[in-house]
Formats: structure tokens, C-alpha cells, sequence
């Protein structure tokens, strides 16, 4: 059974907090061992990384053979059925049309000083994007990452993706090729990610590796940060339905299996203001999981991890909502704008009772790469500014330096830096 | 001597690789005294801070005085001289007139299926900026880590700073004064970045943790990055010159000067085309290094990371400038607007004669804290952003959701998530 928590009662608080605490990853401490693969994928290159793959993945590849050809990508992508093409290439363009708005716009102006003051916008080179193998091997996630980087102008896309005992799911070139990534290497793990930051003679190295992966895989990207840019450190997926008495307990149920059926620690939580809904939601789950294929992954999650919490108020289920930091806000009530801005820590919010998470995952056209484990609280889904940088610009001319020049010297000089106020004072005319 | 490289001879790119490549900082392997130092504080809490920032710091504090009080913060900030408290407001007040530039727009619109999309953006709660000791304790990095915060709407500013011998700098007090810092803790090492990331019941833990530090603060920067949001791991900086003809050897040696002084691995590079230039620019180091007071450091400095390279063209040059992305690029050139699109990687830019980057570093009003090593291939400045965070936001009505029912369905069953399709199936009236 999911907990279930009341507002009202006297020990709620202890029990909320031990929930939003609660560990629903165990954390592997692969550190050194993953310091070891970089350390080896740098010395050695591609004999590293074939040598890690076959042993890691029996995936029978050599220096020859890791990348991908056109001809097999193109292969692999057209043994997938139209239908499916056709789906990808629908949430292709509205993810594309949806991000396009994100380009940010350069600005440049001067001020009344005469200094010239600006930032500019340009895209990173080149980017690498890690795709999962096995279970979590999903064409969606090829999308959501490549074409944010696509519409920033980036010109080398390379793909990583393990192929255990060589297979590769055709599903994933498919997208690939829609998405328009530019190479495809059959590499997974941490000695994937050392190659993407660090190069080796087939893979030339990235500025930038984007992707979830396994504990190797988060390990090795806080390990090449720096060398490399990196997105967020993935974590179980998550959802929060904040619901009143006009939901549909049918529909909020088939929302919180949809996460549930992730496995691996994702958490379904309920906060509702309606105790009747609880209760029919808490029996439409348990009646609905019975339905699903894959019924022992999701009904596991859902007792291990899923709450529902009712509350006296909407107001008690945003103040709640802001202490989770979900990564999915639904709000299935009546007048979801009216919730809107209450909530001010989410990776992505539903509006109202026909907006399953779901649809944002595929079609919606917003990003499925989004902030986990309360990370919403400090960090952003993924977007165009992801694979750009900001350069600022400055400009003086004799009046607006010498207009400056007083104050920065004394700062200089205060702290201790008398170069940098010579800089300044040896362009003065006295 | 600093290096002379020339792009017209043959061992050019062997030589200039091994420049870019140049090591400029002892890499200290500090990850499992820090792993030990967080596991301390998140268990010990203050007691854990107390007993280490004596250790280190011989500070004398409790955890009664960990936390600076109103008064000695207004009794500090109230001894810097007034020309110098004058300088500072000069200094945040067109930081900020320049960051309330950046401030993003929210953007919630309705396509042309009748799905409402949106980003949506909101501060981060609570924000810990990480001020050094010692010699590099600059109150103008105190001001443009706050500042950009204070902009965003943080509404919680906590700052940390050792306290060696429990002295510290009066006009850090000044600079936090001025910005808004709402609390100061004397506490620095990886023992202040776990007391934020985690929290202490003295020190109640931030969302987000920025500033420059140690081998001990990057690495705990790095292992609590998850559990909070963290700025760029700061490298020594570096300034890189693009000089032709019409610029000012003494000047320009000015600058070359003003970035050695910093020590610690700090790089000054000069590309000019201009072969007169470059031995000017070589002797008026020389020159002006002598009538330096931290003489010794800054031409250590210059001598051991220094480079001057001459050129074939403007265009050779931004090329090469491409390839080092350095965190500072000066246009000492005639006409610098021309190359400004070439420059493609770097932090910031300084455009003409007379613009010194020391002006950017105190009262030009960008900010200072900049991408370094390399990093401008993909990251940004510290700027308003960092501080904010964006909510996806996502609408659909009946109608719109049976319009993208089934490329949605189709994909999650692809990916063999059932009860992703059914979450969107069972909201239509078939």
C-alpha cells in the first residue's frame, strides 16, 4: 500500500518530511572505478574503449566498427514501421516548433555613460548525447535531447549508445536520423562519456554531454565537469497530482501508475482536498495496475514509493507542492490557472483534467528532460540555452573610461591589485 | 621569458597545442578528505563546523558565534574608508542596472491545436556565495556573486568566509552590505560548502551554491552538485589580446600584466599581427613588471604561462582565439567591431583601445565571474539565470488532446510504456 498522510494530523509533518527524504536510488559508489575507465579511455583511446565494450556489453566491436555507417543507420531506420516514423516525426516538429521560441535574443546597447554593454548568444561546437541501452532505451529521449541542441545551432551531434550482445533498438536510429545527430557510436558506460569529453582517434571529443544514464554514467559526468559542460545528474522520475473534487479519480490513477511503471525508485504522489477522491483513487490504482503488462514493476513502485496526502486546502497542497520540488506538476482541478503561480518549484506543470504527463513526454512539445529529486527548487528542464553560451561585451571609449576610472582604481587598489589599476590609469590623459 | 610562438613556422601547431594543453594548476586530489568533511557536518552539524574551522582556520568561534551579527557586520562595513564605500556603490549600482537587463520573460502561448505551452521562470529560494580568505577575499566578487541573485528575486543571500586567526577584510563587510547579503557565517573549506548544501541548525541549507575557492571548496562544490545547484568550478583566469598595429604596446603590456598579477596559474596571451608590436609589447612587460609591487608574482607568472604569438592576419587570429576560448578577449585592434561575430568562444569581450578588462573586472557593469580554462566552449558568465530556473508549461483542452492522442499512444507503446498510453487513451470519448 502507498502511505497515506493527512494534513491535520499531529504527526503529518514528521511523516511529510520523511517522505520528501526519503532515498529511492541506492547509491552506488562507483567513483574510483569510474575514475580508473576515464583514467584508461584517456591513455589508451580507442583500444580502451573496444576492450570496455566488448567485455562490458559482448557487443563484438572494434576500432572499425564502433561507429555506426550511414548505410546501417539507414537500414536500422527504415525497419521501423511507418506508423511509428510518423509519430516520431509529429513530436520531431512540435518539439522543434516549441523550442525554436527558446532562442534567446542577443543585446547589445550603450549607456548614458557611452559604455557599450551587452551580452551575445552563440551555440556550442559540438555536443554528445548519451542514449541508455536495454530498458530504458527510449527514441523520445534521442529527440528531447538532440534537437534543443539542433535549434541552438549546434553542427556535431554525436551519439553514444551501448548495444549489448550488438543490438540496438531500431526505434532509436529512427529518431536519431529525424533528429538529425550527425554520428552514432556503439559505446555505453563511463568509458563512453570519457571518450565523448576527452576524444580518442574515432570519437572526437564534445564540449557538452547531455543524457541519463546508470550510476557509471552520472559518476563519469560529474567527473568530466569542467572538462566538459554537462546537464543535470538524472534521478528517478517523478510526478505530483494536485487534485480537487472534480477530478477524475479514473484518470489521476491511470497518471500516477503512468509514473509508477518507470520502476527503479520513481515516486506517484496525490495531494487532494478531497478525502472521497483519495479514497477512490487509492482503489482505481490498485484495480487499473491489474490491467498493465507490466503490472509487478509499476504496482512495486507504486507501494514503495506513491503517497496520498489530503489536505485541507488548496493553499496546504501548493505550500506542500513547493516543499516536493516535483518534477511533474499536474494540477487536476477545476481552475488550474488559479493555481499557476502558487507554485514556484516545478521541472513542468499539467494545466487541468485532459493534460496527462504523458503527453508531454512525446507530443506536448515542452521538454521531457527535466529537473528530478527536488532539484526543481534550483534547475531547469532542458532547452535551447542548454547547448549555448553568453558572451558579454564591453566597450569604452576615452570619456566613459575616464569617467570610470576613479572607482575602479580605488577597488583595484583595495584590493591589493595595483596591475589591474594600472591598466586602467595608464590610458588616462592627465 | 614568456613563449613566442610565430603561425608562419612549422612547428606552429605542435607548439601551440602543447600551450592549450599546458597544466596551470597543481590538481590536488582532495575527494576523500572532503567526502569525509561533508559526512562529518551533515552528522555532526555544528558541532562538526566548529571543531574543523578552528582546526583550520584557528578562528575561535562557537556555534553561538558562527554567525556575524547585524552589528559587527554595520561596525566592519561603517571602517572602510569612504572614497572606498563610495567606489563599491559606484560598482553595484551599474552591476545592477546591467543584470536587471537580463531578467528573463516569461513566454505562455496557445498553438495552432489549441495546446497551451509556456516557459515560466522563478527564483530560487535561498542562494550560499562562497567569499575566500586571505589573499584572494575580493568584496568585488562579492558583489557580482550577489547582485545577479539579489536581481533574480533570491529572498535568502547566506554568505561564507573563513576567518583566519578570525580576522577578515572589512570591505567584503562593506560589499555584502551593499548587496543585500542577508547573513555571513565565519566559516570557509568544504566544512562551509556541506553547511549549506545540507544545512546545520545554525546554518540552514540554500538551494544553490556559487563563488571561488580552493581545491577543498571545488571539490566539495563538485560531490554536493545534485543535492544543490553549483556555479562553474573556477580556474586560474586568463586574458587573451588580439593586437594589430594601430594599439599601444605600453597598454597592452598594461593588461598582459594586470592578469599575471593574479598568480596562481593566471595566463596573459597576446596575438598580434604586428611583429614590431609583439617585441614592444615584450620589452614593456619587462619595464612596467619592475615598477610593480607584487613584482615577483606577476612576473613569475608571465614568465612560466605567458605567450606572445605572432600572426599572418586577423582572421589566423580569431581562429587561434577560437581554439583557446579564453575567459577574457581584449580587441586591440582598429577597427574591433569587425571582429567581433569572428570571436565565436570566450567569456567576454572587450572591445578597442580603451577598453582594459580591469574595468569589466570592478564598474563596467558585466559581470566578472567568467568562464576560465577552456570552458567558454560552453558555458556563460555568472548572470541572472543562474539564480532563476524554468517551468515547463503545458495545456491541453478535449479537443487538443485528442488531436495528439495518437502519435503520443504510438510512442509509448514503441517504448513499451503501457501505462503511458493508457493514461492518455483512457481521457477519450470513443
Amino acid at each position: 500500500m502507498p502511505i497515506r498522510l493527512d494534513s491535520a494530523e499531529a504527526d503529518f509533518e514528521t511523516r511529510f518530511t520523511a517522505l520528501l527524504s526519503g532515498k529511492r536510488e541506492a547509491s552506488q559508489d562507483v567513483g574510483d572505478i569510474v575514475a580508473a575507465i576515464i583514467a584508461d579511455v584517456r591513455e589508451r583511446g580507442d583500444a580502451a574503449l573496444v576492450e570496455l565494450t566488448n567485455r562490458f556489453d559482448q557487443a563484438g566491436v572494434s576500432a572499425e566498427t564502433l561507429r555506426l555507417t550511414p548505410e546501417s543507420i539507414a537500414r536500422g531506420a527504415a525497419s521501423v514501421p511507418q506508423t511509428v516514423r510518423a509519430a516520431l516525426q509529429t513530436a520531431h516538429d512540435r518539439i522543434r516548433a516549441h523550442h525554436e521560441k527558446q532562442k534567446p535574443q542577443d543585446q547589445v546597447y550603450t549607456d548614458a555613460l557611452g559604455v557599450i554593454l551587452g551580452s551575445r548568444w552563440t551555440a556550442v561546437d559540438a555536443v554528445g548525447i548519451y542514449v541508455p541501452g536495454g530498458l530504458a532505451s527510449y527514441p523520445s529521449s534521442v529527440l528531447m535531447n538532440a534537437v534543443p541542441a539542433k535549434v541552438a545551432g549546434v553542427s556535431r551531434i554525436a551519439m553514444v549508445v551501448p548495444t549489448p550482445k550488438g543490438e540496438i533498438n531500431p526505434a532509436i536510429l529512427a529518431a536519431a536520423q529525424i533528429a538529425g545527430v550527425t554520428e552514432i557510436y556503439r559505446v555505453g558506460g563511463a568509458q563512453a562519456v570519457a571518450a565523448l569529453a576527452y576524444g580518442t582517434p574515432t570519437i572526437a571529443r564534445v564540449d557538452k554531454v547531455v543524457g541519463p544514464g546508470n550510476a557509471f554514467v552520472a559518476a563519469a559526468k560529474r567527473q568530466v565537469f569542467g572538462q566538459v559542460g554537462i546537464d543535470m545528474i538524472a534521478g528517478p522520475s517523478e510526478v505530483l497530482v494536485i487534485a480537487d473534487a472534480s477530478a477524475n479519480p479514473a484518470w489521476v490513477a491511470a497518471d500516477l501508475i503512468a509514473q509508477a511503471e518507470h520502476g527503479g525508485g520513481a515516486q506517484s504522489i496525490l495531494i487532494t482536498t478531497d478525502q472521497r477522491l483519495a479514497d477512490a483513487v487509492d482503489r482505481e490504482v490498485d484495480r487499473q495496475l491489474a490491467l498493465l503488462p507490466k503490472e509487478a514493476l509499476a504496482r512495486e513502485g507504486w507501494e514503495e514509493f506513491g503517497a496520498i496526502i489530503t489536505v485541507d486546502s488548496l493553499d496546504t497542497a501548493t505550500t506542500l507542492a513547493n516543499r516536493i520540488a516535483s518534477e511533474h506538476v499536474e494540477l487536476a482541478v477545476d481552475d488550474p490557472q488559479a493555481l499557476l503561480s502558487a507554485i514556484r518549484h516545478a521541472g513542468a506543470i499539467f494545466l487541468g483534467h485532459h493534460t496527462p504527463e504523458a503527453i508531454g513526454d512525446y507530443v506536448g512539445g515542452s521538454n521531457h528532460v527535466l529537473p528530478t529529486a527536488r532539484s526543481a527548487r534550483f534547475a531547469s528542464g532542458l532547452g535551447v540555452l542548454d547547448f549555448m553560451k553568453r558572451t558579454s561585451i564591453l566597450g569604452c571609449d576615452p570619456s566613459s573610461l575616464a569617467a570610470l576610472a576613479e572607482a575602479a582604481v580605488t577597488i583595484a587598489n583595495v584590493e591589493g591589485l595595483d596591475g589591474h589599476g594600472r591598466s586602467i590609469s595608464i590610458r588616462l590623459n592627465r
